[in-house]
């Protein structure tokens, strides 16, 4: 066990992943220490971020991730008035953050993993009542399979219907990941957060954090098609984004032509943004400095 | 006592502070999301503000205001590599959080200024540790009347003078008044820390909370000259900036140009980044949100 390890510790790093995921710049379409939206600025961000630290603390001792998942998203608006700021990245934090209480960093992805298949029926219930405060679109019902269409938050009678089907939060994250890469990592045991924190250190050893921040996101951006734009919108401007964040990294455009064109067509890669905050929570943690 | 004055509050209440106030941009000549300093990033500061985040909640129920800028000072340079960030701001943020922990938002004010009072040479000596440590530029030994020239810090033998003559941290804080407006805090009952809080709040009312934060900065600077100016250079340069501060306010000259200036001619007002983070932290604690 690193002396580091302590609940404080854990739960600073995570409070500042937050904080420099918002704050790198250009990172085209997402809310940015430059961008605002016309309902939520990267102040409201900032709040959330610190704000939720009592709850991130709390998340290495007790409660289960479902009802962290609910407190964090009731305190963050506490803070600030821009309604929803990190409902995704909690998905990621919280099991990361218990694999962290653990204290053992080299079987941190292991634990992850381990711990989002402990969920129950419990943390699926709270995860929904979460789920339907922040209004988050995470899934629509024709998304869905037509047996797990019962199960879509916006209808009446799904809290019941988990219980009488026994249904886990892990269980939904597994129905979820096919559409939706923040519920992936549930079941994939993290593998892009981890690579995203691979690519975060990298890049530090040898730019600023800013340029850390910003080139991983455009990375992942160019990886895949950004499960965020594909519900609001649909996958085909999904697909279209990450041939723009190819173009990029191909130097066919300029980071700042990709940020503007997204601003202005209002398409946020948001569950990039997810990723990269527990990619940077992960680097944080293993002793990347800013 | 109001339930939410938990030193997790407390703490968060002085994170974000930190955290507002380097944002703020443009804030003319200081750090902020736009303008980083060759040695010192904007980055750097928000590491800082989130890493120091367990010495802000120890603040409420333990050790003394010297021990605890002792040991902001060690623990901030554990997440970032710019150096020095805060260490004027801990001077005023340490007796305003054991005054919050007190639990009585109305004494806020007569809390502080009780607190300050009861600092011992205990406290004064781990200052000038801490003072030592980070390098700070608080006073040169010219500005000092001659029988206090022998506690500059850089002589040898101060900590021992301390002792022997029985020097307080608020005795400190009384001899640099005269030239240091964040020590004037200390001895003005925390005025401008109090008026910067009433105009932040009153701002944030009608404008956004980058303009309130904004705003409230150039009117600071518009009163008084900037003591941190006037040791880095003369008091000739600080009154020189408070002119120009009032040319903005009336509207002889833009925000940017101001701002375009100062960063040019390498002129921070360091201390009035100080008393804006004092504000915010008292504006935060009594119920502003961003």
């Amino acid at each position: 066990m690193n002396g580091y390890f302590t609940p404080s510790y854990i739960a600073r790093c995570a409070t500042l992943a937050m904080v420099l995921e918002v704050s790198g710049t250009p990172k085209p379409g997402n809310i940015d220490r430059d961008h605002d939206y016309v309902t939520t600025k990267y102040e409201d961000f900032l709040a959330s971020a610190v704000g939720v630290y009592s709850i991130l603390e709390k998340a290495c001792s007790e409660s289960g991730i479902g009802q962290l998942i609910l407190d964090a998203s009731s305190e963050s608006v506490l803070w600030q008035t821009g309604g929803n700021t990190h409902f995704g990245a909690y998905i990621l934090l919280f099991p990361l953050i218990k694999a962290a209480a653990r204290g053992n960093i080299g079987q941190l992805r292991t634990d992850a993993a381990d711990i989002v298949k402990e969920t129950t029926v419990e943390d699926a219930i709270n995860f929904y009542k979460a789920f339907s405060m922040v209004e988050v679109r995470m899934k629509k019902p024709e998304d869905l399979e037509a047996d797990d269409r019962e199960l879509d938050v916006s209808g009446t009678g799904s809290l019941e219907e988990l219980g009488r089907r026994g249904i886990t939060m892990y269980d939904i994250m597994q129905i979820s990941s096919k559409n939706d890469m923040v519920a992936r990592e549930w079941v994939d045991g993290f593998r892009r957060s981890f690579e995203a924190a691979d690519m975060i250190k990298n890049k530090r050893k040898t730019g600023t954090m800013n340029d850390a921040t910003v080139l991983t996101y455009l990375e992942l951006l160019a990886r895949e098609p950004d499960t965020f734009i594909a519900k609001k919108y649909n996958m085909d401007k999904a697909v279209y984004v990450q041939g723009l964040a190819l173009d990029v990294i191909e130097r066919r455009m300029t980071l700042k032509e990709l940020s503007n064109r997204l601003y202005l067509e209002k398409i946020n890669p948001g569950s990039t943004a997810d990723l990269m905050i527990a990619g940077l929570f992960i680097a944080l943690l293993s002793g990347m400095r800013v």
